[in-house]
């Protein structure tokens, strides 16, 4: 990254890139884009590795026999993506408790800096053998603890806590972007 | 429908029951139930149809040269939904104006009450050569007004404008549900 400069630099690694793959073709929609349901899908991916980081991959779930449930999301679509760009998810913890991570994921071309699409989930720590809310195991919220250190500095992002509306109906209006 | 009671059926058929689907292999997760992103594979099928509805078809698409694009959506997942479970969406036209319509999608059990998922968008109505948002074409807003004629009746969906946040951080709170 070393044509960047340096707070850019610097925000990127503490943002932490999550995933990274090229638009494929079972992806594209009549539009010739990417279907909205696959950058969700991108960004599903990504909390995967977000998962991962936290000591709740394949083995760690098996260790403590937790797990994590999507709760709840929200996509701001702002460019389309056409097949075949590399892109990249970079994720910032926005805050958490004893059994929610509420994440911000970002996508971007590859290396570049134009947001090409928002998501904010809030996620919710579940034991699996009871299928039920659990508070995180402690080795995974000393991990979570860690992260969001980490990225303590960063500011929070536009596309956080969206409604969605037209002006003068019953939401608050502003929908912006494009997939 | 004759199993329902008067007041549900006549909100089923208000309601337009615009896509219907088994739970593929290939949505399944680790977690052994349908992914976050697949559900709103199942509600973009479910605008597609829609937009057939509504004269944007690939006839329609041709004719007048325009298309829909996702500006932004909302999830919330009430519900784990299993593999081969049957399910049906139905949808809700809340508002729209010259270029843009804001549809709400239910998800169900095929013919059963419990609400799964609920999903809001804001679509655009898209000039397919300038690439840019254009007023709807007459046909397709002729279309449109129709439908919002049929639903005026129906009650605004209670997963509707919806702010993701945890308590006392920076949003609103109250995510709930599960996917």
């Amino acid at each position: 990254m070393g044509w960047l400069p340096e707070p850019v630099k610097r925000t990127i690694i503490a943002m932490l890139i999550t995933y990274r793959t090229a638009i494929l073709p079972e992806w594209v929609d009549y539009n010739g884009h990417l279907r909205d349901a696959f950058y969700l899908l991108i960004f599903s991916y990504a909390t995967d590795a977000l998962m991962d980081r936290i000591g709740l991959d394949e083995a760690g779930r098996a260790r403590c026999g937790h797990t994590l449930y999507t709760l709840e999301c929200h996509l701001n679509y702002l460019a389309e993506v056409m097949l075949d760009v590399e892109v990249e998810v970079r994720t910032q913890l926005l805050a958490h408790d004893r059994k929610r991570l509420q994440v911000y994921h970002g996508l971007y071309r590859h290396g570049e800096e134009q947001l090409l699409a928002a998501n904010e989930q809030m996620l919710m720590n579940i034991d699996r053998s009871a299928r039920r809310s659990a508070p995180f195991d402690e080795q995974v919220l000393s991990r979570v603890n860690t992260l969001q250190e980490t990225q303590r500095d960063l500011l929070w992002p536009t596309h956080v806590g969206r409604v969605i509306g037209l002006p003068g109906a019953a939401g608050q209006g502003g929908s912006g972007g494009r997939a």
